[in-house]
């Protein structure tokens, strides 16, 4: 078995750290340790299941270990669900889940490696597909698999259990997503894996099937969830309450301004460094006066975008949000929307994309939230079809330039 | 469609007794009756998983049925559940089943035609083996028909409830089974499928994934379950209780002799033509002393055989039964066992097939049910053998003619 090079030993306070920082839960904490300490290489397996296009922060606080790991000298086993997310895990979840087909599975996962290159050494990463096994797998030798398990247990999973409280559908491969998630650590002889707490039900299923296939049981760190936007759920892509690793900088800024004060250090904790004691003081600097939550803010929307995307770019995103917010003017470059006939301007709100919907654009304007060149306009039945280019814009940080066809 | 010749098509009296002789449930009776006068020939299902090589007199009851819809001109399908019964559907059953090899369900089923020949037309019998469209069936395609199921439907099966109700366990492939035999009758187009009362909440499974698949709903006709010889519980190869099909004739005679007097009317009711009203009578006179169970029971026992294995062989069965039990006498042929050398009694009474186990023969033995020549011998350790044949003797009914290798 391969060993770890000298620099891939860590000292006792950079384990500890390590096993702290964000984490919820670990099985078992005695085992992981003596085999950070034994030098060994480890597989450490991460899946994840393609559900939308974009990884956001959620995700990040996932990578942010394994890269650690991958310092360390660990191997990365990055397991793309290309078939379990075609009937979907229901975690979370309290509605059924619709079913997709391998091809829209694939498409959704297409730029997941360029995303995270933005945080993993992609070079040193193992990528698997589990539509490798799943796909031409026999039913008998699925059969053979879900023999080890009872239904029962299947049953405890949490949000089943909520399924059934709310009388709520689950459909029979929802209850059995567990099996194939377990057995994916088996195929990839995992010695441990990287979790978000409501993946540490499945992920001590796996253990259990580890052993009946005469593997070492893997580890599980299971991690804290990142709260999204709105400070109560946690961040979604389906809640809308999500910024995403590819985001556009000064996007990232603007939106980890607009984030409740109270998830400064929620976020400091999970998505940086900064030590236990530096994110005390800055609790107790926030409880009394003493700082400002808004500098706070900055600080974090620097540091989180140097990361991702360099030091030039963080700081170009702090001088727009500067100019935007500060001195409630607009910011210098904009996208533009081409008006190629007359609209009403509910429509020019929702397919310039700043509304979800038509429905969600009439609101706005009703709502005073759009303004032209400057001028607020409640009537969201205007026709605009002008002859030069003006300036659209949506709540506080939403601007589009429009473009007139003559 | 094909349609049924008018020899085919039957009267309302006939239609009434076969709607009625036996049936617990029709679902749905009106539907059934319309495709019986309609005349079009029908595809009736019958699905058995081999979990012993010999059918018994329980299968009968449902092939009876079959057979006059043969007689009718419909279509008969026999499935037999190679894949299904490597795993095992839990009817019944409060205990796990346990797994199987493909190759060994094939050698369990190996002469079921042959046995089915003293009871059905097999020349107009299509035979279908489920491992045909499961044995290939990719673990995709399999989620793609469960997603039409609930959990929470799949877990009201009554054994299910009773598993839980008994702390016992239900393994994942065990909640999966009413799925595949749902897809049966999708796979062969089923109109009309008849089973024993216990397989009804399956084949209604089956009538959903139907319509899903856009196909018509089977009808269901569940038949009574036919209580086995103890005179309790269903008839089941596990329970002992049985009368096989292909049992010798006097071996069945006796068994028939031998079950308690409260079966005669329901096995007259489940296994014969005699109408109701004749089988009413019978239960009266049996009631006010004036028919003699014995006499009831003969007659029964050479209806049934005289079925199976032709009249001759009834009445000679009818003979030897009269010799041995009557007249106190041995039967005049019997089976050899050849002891070709010293044995020990209780090793002579296993081997010949007298006990199911040594430790059986040695109870049998110690409990005075075994005589050499018509004397009783209670000591299992004696040590048999001798120059000419003996005859052994276990119970009422089991003799063997040993034969001594000089």
């Amino acid at each position: 078995m391969d060993t770890l090079s000298k620099k891939g030993k860590k000292d006792e306070e950079w384990i500890s750290d390590f096993l702290t920082r964000g984490v919820k839960e670990i099985i078992e904490e005695d085992s992981v340790r003596s085999k950070f300490e034994s030098g060994t290489i480890l597989r450490v397996k991460h899946g994840v299941d393609p559900t939308t296009s974009k990884l956001h922060f959620g995700y990040w606080v996932v990578y942010r270990k394994l890269r650690k790991l991958q310092e360390m000298g660990h191997t990365i086993q990055l397991l793309i669900g290309t078939f379990t997310a075609q009937f979907g895990d229901p975690s979370g979840k309290t509605e059924v889940r619709k079913e997709r087909t391998a091809d829209e599975v694939r498409e959704v996962a297409g730029d997941y490696v360029k995303q995270l290159a933005k945080i993993l050494d992609i070079q040193k990463l193992t990528v698997y597909w589990n539509n490798d096994w799943f796909g031409n797998m026999k039913l008998g030798d699925f059969f053979r698999i879900a023999n080890h398990f009872s239904v029962w247990r299947l049953l405890e999973r949490d949000m089943f259990v909520e399924r059934k409280k709310l009388g709520k559908e689950i459909k029979a491969p929802e209850l059995m997503y567990p099996i194939l998630q377990a057995y994916d650590s088996v195929e990839l002889k995992s010695d441990l894996t990287i979790v978000g707490s409501d993946q540490l039900f499945n992920e001590i299923q796996a253990r259990n099937l580890q052993r009946a296939y005469k593997e070492e049981p893997q580890d599980i760190i299971a991690l804290e969830v990142l709260v999204g936007l709105d400070g109560e759920k946690k961040m979604s892509q389906s809640l809308g309450n999500v910024i995403n690793i590819d985001d556009e900088p000064h996007e990232k800024f603007g939106k980890i301004m607009s984030m409740p004060d109270h998830l400064i250090p929620h976020y400091f904790e999970l998505l940086t460094d900064k030590s236990y004691k530096e994110i005390e003081a800055m609790k107790e600097g926030m409880k009394r006066g003493e700082l400002n939550p808004k500098d706070l803010k900055e600080e974090l929307a620097l540091v989180l975008i140097t990361e991702l995307d360099g030091k030039e770019a963080a700081e170009s995103a702090q001088k727009h949000f500067q100019k935007v917010f500060r001195e409630k003017g607009v910011p210098e470059s904009m996208k533009s929307f081409v008006v190629d006939k007359p609209m009403i301007l509910k429509e020019i709100v929702f397919k310039s994309g700043l509304s979800e919907s038509m429905s969600e654009a009439q609101r706005f304007i009703e709502q005073g939230a759009v303004t032209l060149e400057g001028k607020v306009i409640e009537d969201w039945k205007l026709e605009v079809y002008k002859k030069e280019s003006i300036i659209l814009r949506v709540g506080k940080r939403k601007f589009i330039k429009l473009v007139f066809n003559k």
